[in-house]
């Protein structure tokens, strides 16, 4: 069975905003065996709307459909569903009952226009909705000679995400064939797209039966395979298969098999070694320390950092001398080893990271281009410094700068 | 006049990319005058994409066709829209010795499935791609009765956007009536949206000819205020009435007219009085240092942080006693201000930042729960410290507090 995506609402369809409500529902729709054939944002039109619903009926077994479904006079889909299946609309006073109990909880009143939330599609199972006021709906019947399944859910993620997962996954389970997609992302670090995808490509193109996709961030390139099969567990050995195959060619450039972030590894590789690191970076400018601390748990291993973009801070914070900066400039692989180790040692951190380098877009010079960055990592062992070029703006090279100095704290630990 | 956009690519389709190409080509659009009123994601199928083409011309009358044009055997879109409009593809001999020069001058010789990106539809003019191999091609003509108009698009956004701005924009702005959309921006810290929406309501319902959006984040709301009139000049009257009087009615809870960020703004005010700034974060872990150095030059203002995750280093890099720790909680009130005074004094900045709370989503307790965050702000007249209780994961927590942080340094310069 397939599926097709409708998000609805104009602001979707202004500058400032895209559907990301999808990507949660095509993973969700993957591991049961369903691909996703077609994706359309329709804004708050009901005869377009309407004409979508019917086109996507065409195209596809199973259609959801989100957003729409608030109080507002905008808020049409119930409505253009209504009109795609000729179906009536039923007010259904138990919701309304809901409705009222939530405003009153609150201290409130419902407002008239709420009551149109409570209009139930002729057939359709209504789809309870604990995180907000708009009930979804569930219709499932034949159409054109095919059983086809309509899904209409709240647009705010929070409410849409709970009500597939709690109502609407059992619901689909129920009526698929055993069919199942089984997939595994491998992230590599230190690599570049292309030499990655040419030590790999000879593996996975001997697979017909997983597909792999390559993409690529700054400083880190993902492989995701995916298989289908009537069970998970015949998907996941097609997987595994070729998966394995590709991480023993890779090596230790492959820093996770199971979705972990970069930081996420840092830090259970450090928990598992009962070490502690510090940090002291000059041109990631908090981004190293955000990305360590973004992980819950975080305080067992990072007991810090400094952001030392003046001199001044770099003598006060990582014991940097002033002469010292002077001889070898701010820039310099002398600087970097110099923040790492007075970083650990202010610290008494058992690693001391420390970065310094021109992330531009102004301050490069033809000796020290913009994107020259120096990383260094001081241990009990000594201090190696990793001297990198950059591409790309601010935002570019700063996040390259801090995936390599995390990914020299996990191969110092692994 | 409006417009479809279709994207086509299976990648699209999977739970890891998104389109947002659309975005950029619906600001195009809308600067044009032309409204976006429906969007598609079609992956790598003939037939679906014909029949997408043929609905998007009963829907639309511009139709932005994007990627599908390289050489592969997935690369069906020329073929797909020729099937739609019952068009013929011819190989243009041309455009065979432009590729063959493109691999040529890299020393490469061209393969022969390249020669497809050469086949162009009867009637289209073709877009010359100085960024890579596949042109791209524009189409225009009567179709039942109208005159519409359709774009094939490679899609690399660097392709795409040059390929639009260079080539596409005059040719549509030829073609359509004198049109043009103006668009204004507010953003406002410290103020919920339905808070927001309260205020303002009553004013831009009034205005009838100017469309007004509410978006929010963390920390943040956004007003947008769209109008269209025949020159730029009457639309940006119609804006600037309704988002003065909008203006007037926030005060000083309107951070930002020209889409500045909030670190932008804080810099800017920061320079303008001469003022350097420093800061002490705990929750945060390294957020607000990261947010504030992401604006190019902010050097001449930030002296620099200290992440202060443990007690040691809050009394290292900040000067705050174990004891008064032990006496307030690391969660206080106290030490939020202690913070603030002891980084502005370590760093001889104007102002000092500090910040302590629980971003969750372990440590919280009754007394103190997850998403409670002290921000303090020391200057020489004084330390002030705001006390807020955020909902949220760990991110928005962060997020919300870096937002009310930098809102204290704005409101402190204002």
């Amino acid at each position: 069975m397939n599926a097709e995506i409708i998000a609805i609402g104009s602001e979707l369809l202004t500058p400032h905003r895209t559907d990301t409500n999808s990507l949660f529902l095509t993973e969700r729709l993957n591991q049961l065996g369903v691909e996703v054939v077609f994706k359309v944002v329709c804004g708050d039109d009901q005869r377009l709307l309407a004409a979508a619903v019917r086109q996507a009926l065409a195209r596809a077994d199973i259609i959801i459909i989100m957003g729409g479904l608030g109080p507002t006079e905008d808020d049409l889909t119930r409505e253009a569903v209504a009109e795609a299946l000729d179906l009536k609309l039923e007010r259904d006073p138990e919701i309304i009952t809901k409705i009222e109990a939530r405003f009153a909880k609150r201290g409130w009143k419902m407002s008239a226009n709420n009551a149109k939330q409570a209009d139930v599609l002729t057939g359709a199972t209504v789809l309870a909705n604990p995180n907000g006021t708009a009930p979804g709906q569930w219709l499932s019947g034949m159409y054109d000679g095919r059983e086809k399944m309509i899904m209409l859910l709240p647009g705010p993620p929070f409410e849409l995400k709970a009500m597939f997962d709690d109502q609407c996954a059992a619901r689909l389970r129920a009526k698929l064939p055993p069919a199942a997609i089984y997939t595994r992302t491998l992230k590599i670090a230190g690599m570049g797209e292309s030499a990655v995808d040419a030590r790999v490509a000879p593996i996975y193109k001997e697979y017909g039966d997983v597909q792999t996709t390559i993409l690529a961030g700054a400083g880190e390139v993902q492989l995701h395979f995916r298989a289908r099969a009537e069970t998970i567990d015949e998907a996941e050995a097609l997987v595994e298969d070729v998966a394995g195959k590709v991480e023993d060619e890779l090596g230790d450039a492959v820093f996770s098999r199971n979705n972990e972030s970069l930081e996420q590894i840092v830090g259970l590789f450090l928990q598992m070694r009962g070490a502690t690191l510090a940090v002291a970076e000059s041109c990631t400018g908090g981004l190293l320390s955000e990305r360590l601390t973004s992980v819950s748990g975080s305080s067992r291993y990072f007991l810090g950092g400094a952001v030392v973009y003046s001199n001044e801070l770099k003598a006060e914070f990582a014991g940097v001398p002033h002469h010292f900066i002077e001889k070898h400039g701010a820039v310099s692989k002398e600087v970097a080893a110099a923040l790492a180790e007075g970083i650990r040692a202010k610290c008494g951190a058992t690693l001391g990271l420390g970065v310094t380098g021109i992330a531009g877009p102004t301050g490069g010079s033809e000796a020290k281009p913009v994107g020259l960055v120096y990383h260094a990592l001081a241990s009990e062992a000594g201090t190696e410094v990793v001297e990198k070029q950059f591409p790309g703006d601010r935002k570019r090279v700063r996040h390259f700068a801090s995936q390599q100095a995390l990914d020299m704290v996990r191969r110092k630990l692994m």
